[in-house]
């Protein structure tokens, strides 16, 4: 698996999880999947699923300030992971880590917002934990159940493949962008409230050979599919239907690249997956049931690498660089994002 | 559950829980356990014990600086949630959250003792997450499995009922009070080194009537058990057995009232359990075959409140203030310690 080391995110993951063992009752290995699948016991035919997710850089950068829309999020990037492995929500777990000042109206907000994600998935907060902290922080954990039968990881895909999302992609990058760049306040409240897509999920566990969410904008979750299953990611450049429509248009009024809105490490929670030809037909016919129309985003070949087709021409996008900028920009969101346009803008697409 | 409410910390926690639906598959209410009991599937004989913890005022007051003791001690607050509702572990999930220049070695450590407490319970880190903070906090997620049919909370002390220890406590508050102090430096680095009584666990599920860990202190640990159950809760002063030896001799050493050190709100980790006198002696039949000698610490009577029995006399014990002062000190860890000092120094015993 030595192409994950690539990424910088990827050596820090190493360095903490070298020392501990292998659960022998855990199915999946390190990065392999969203949501960790563990065996919970002789005779039972579901695995467990679980994931935890911290909230912290998100609320120091700014880009979170709304209390409703922290509490929202909390819930999403944690039952997100769980959709990814096509789970059944048992509940989530909540730990609030608040300065001592924090107002009365903050926390009902915050709560609100988890709430609500909660009730939009039919699920619940099981408990929590609550501390003071300097600056403020939410941890989540969780929970689900996975059918045995229907397990469904990162790993799978191949050549011949058709790469698809749950819907148009994008918001997640926009959003960010405006928020730091301080060009929100025309946005209504709702223009970034991602949904985790659970029962998507169920649907995509039958019949698609890997998934991952978009918790990380696509091309870094196209970049870690494509380095766990060593094929070639391409992308279609039909933009008008990749893309939000909010995205076209706010990339058009502030002269951005359309794609480079897929390139920003802040996601919109869709999920990723791909799918043999052969199921293609019987997976969409399932999906409209549901009144899903699954979008399709490009294909899986031979090679390796993440690529955008453009007419004729493949254009290879350097998605190691793109990735690694997170890391390298520190905490300091500007400087991520002058170097994100530097990048796309010279790239010819 | 009004007697719960003269708890300030309570009280935050009700201002959080508040805007949350019951899930319907949850089997305690909010405060009966230390861990959540979920039903997890029909035709399933178990309930999943989860519960999260998150390390962060220990870090910023000083009391955890040793990242080995952090990294063991985010095991052991987690898995002692689980010991107390007699739960066979599954393992941890955990998130590191770090300032962006923290040393290799730093994380070294950490994981080492994540790893050590893990290894110590036969179980296992399941998986996690990694953040960039401005503080060092770390959350833990740990999650287990109960047979339904043994099924304990903090619910069901009655009076007659025998109170019991797993061990001899006092080492938390004794750690806490030398530490903060600043007269640490004499102590061995393993003199505070706390253990997830998960063995204890199972064999209590099997005879107790309610069960809780002192993580916070044995007088906390009494005070809520009391409050649940509306029972007085009388403690024996016989501090030869009831403190463990460390402890005994700190306090002659500092002039400190022994029983104090069942008073601060930072713990040992022991499990605190009420027994009928009518499974005592089976109890402690099944204890000895795996060496393990509980310990009996008083006895619940009608009434309510917590009291110390000193010869004839009961001294009554005001929990309620010795509770409230971590609220009231803030985040002043000095101040609280010459708080609860001052209350020390004032009861008769």
């Amino acid at each position: 698996m030595s192409m994950m080391e690539d990424i910088l995110e990827n050596q820090m993951i190493e360095r903490i999880a070298k020392n501990f063992l292998k659960a022998p009752h855990k199915i999946n290995e390190i990065h392999e999947t969203d949501a960790e699948l563990i065996k919970v016991g002789n005779g039972y035919d579901h695995y467990l699923a679980i994931t935890t997710d911290v909230l912290v850089e998100e609320i120091a950068s700014g880009l979170y300030d709304d209390p409703y829309l922290i509490g929202w999020m909390l819930a999403v990037v944690n039952f997100s992971d769980l959709a990814a492995v096509g789970a059944d929500l048992l509940g989530l777990l909540i730990s609030v880590n608040h300065p001592p000042d924090i107002s009365e109206k903050f926390i009902e907000k915050l709560t609100e917002g988890i709430s609500a994600a909660c009730r939009q998935l039919n699920t619940f907060v099981l408990g929590g934990d609550t501390n003071q902290a300097k600056e403020l922080f939410l941890s989540g954990c969780a929970v689900g159940l996975v059918p045995q039968k229907s397990t469904i990881t990162r790993i799978g895909a191949k050549p011949g493949d058709r790469l698809y999302l749950t819907a148009p992609a994008g918001l997640g990058s926009i959003f960010a962008f405006l928020q730091i760049a301080g060009q929100n306040s025309q946005l209504p409240g709702s223009f970034y409230r991602p949904i985790a897509r659970i029962g998507e999920g169920k649907i995509i566990r039958e019949f698609a050979n890997c998934c991952m969410d978009t918790s990380d904008g696509v091309i870094h979750t196209v970049d870690t599919l494509m380095r766990l299953n060593r094929c070639q990611f391409v992308l279609d450049d039909d933009w008008e239907q990749v893309l939000h429509p909010m995205v076209l248009q706010v990339s058009k009024a502030q002269h951005l690249p359309p794609w480079l809105a897929l390139a920003g490490v802040h996601g919109e929670f869709e999920l990723c997956f791909t799918i043999s030809c052969d199921k293609e037909e019987s997976f969409l016919q399932e999906a409209a049931k549901m009144d899903w129309k699954p979008l399709p985003i490009g294909e899986i070949t031979a090679g390796t690498g993440v690529s955008i087709r453009t007419g004729k021409r493949l254009v290879p996008v350097d998605s190691t660089s793109i990735r690694n900028l997170s890391e390298l920009a520190g905490s300091e969101p500007k400087a991520y994002i002058r170097k994100l346009l530097e990048i796309g803008h010279n790239i010819d697409i």
